[in-house]
């Protein structure tokens, strides 16, 4: 059964990184589930990008409620964006019943917050970008200088330098690391 | 003033390669017109993300013909795309009509094949995707195996995986190396 995976846009997002996500998890053959915080429909970048939302959050998560599941939640950064998912509750809900059942729970540039109000971060190895790094380990978490981060369900990236192997990490978690390499030699990455 | 830079947005244009370049451009702070060969609104992209031209091409392309002028012109790949594009006739004569007065004229993964069409490569030093570099060689180009290969005016690329320091190089061209490093180092690129 083909790999579904659940992406949040919110107003704000970092335009790279949600593109690079989705994208590279396509590329991979896994299913991407792009959904607004606002419903269906474009969605204004940080650098004045819209992208469509292809479907709305609200009832992607209400079917999660009926025994749906997304085999990761990957969240995009921007500081704009993850204000939006942090202030969602229904999201963090979600991203947290996620994490607690071992689901691969990942989150790139400011989007670790979005963890921490989750409740996911106290004594946990995580990165983030290095703006945001002081507010993660006052939230108990050990910041780590790495590009991508790895501590049991939960994945970490620092921005759009290094989105592309974060997002690969992703991949490679969900279909394997033959599949996320044929898909890094395709984009050229190395 | 203000550096001003055209991106063509064509139906199956590749999301990362074009979300990049508009988006490190605009961290550089140079004025990004995203133009759909289709008028304004969402383009469908090669990977099912559709992201809104800001502006119609045909009408930015006459502004040319009445004295405006872009600093660089910058093509996303991706198939598609590119077909798109190089079949479009005014784009064509404005790319080189651009090059020929020697503005910067810069090309990604599959979009190298828009120089060809708009006759720009015999005789010059070119790169682009694996997959077209034995078109870009059969039309005259010698093809470099380098990521971002620079030849007077034109400047070619490979794919997503090095559209960052291809749209960091535009950038470095258009405001210079030290913003583009500045650029470089908050998208945590290094």
């Amino acid at each position: 059964m083909k790999k579904r995976v659940l992406v949040p846009l919110a107003e704000g997002f970092e335009e790279m990184e949600a593109v690079v996500i989705v994208d590279v998890l396509r590329r991979a053959g896994v299913e991407v589930v792009l959904a607004g915080l606002g419903g269906v429909g474009p969605v204004l970048g940080s650098r004045g990008i819209s992208v469509v939302a292809e479907v709305a959050l609200d009832p992607a998560l209400a079917e999660l409620g009926n025994g749906a599941r997304f085999d990761a939640i990957v969240l995009p950064g921007g500081l704009g964006g993850t204000h939006g998912m942090r202030d969602h509750r229904g999201l963090v809900a979600a991203v947290a019943a996620h994490a607690a059942r071992g689901g691969l729970t990942a989150a790139i540039c400011a989007a670790p917050l979005v963890l921490e109000r989750a409740g996911l971060v106290e004594g946990r190895i995580l990165t983030g970008h290095p703006s945001i790094q002081p507010e993660l380990s006052e939230a108990g978490a050990e910041v780590s200088g790495r590009r991508v981060v790895r501590d049991g369900e939960l994945l970490t990236s620092q921005g759009p330098g290094t989105a592309i192997e974060f997002a690969l990490a992703v991949a490679s978690d969900l279909v394997g690391p033959e599949t996320a390499l044929g898909v890094s030699e395709g984009m050229c990455v190395n």
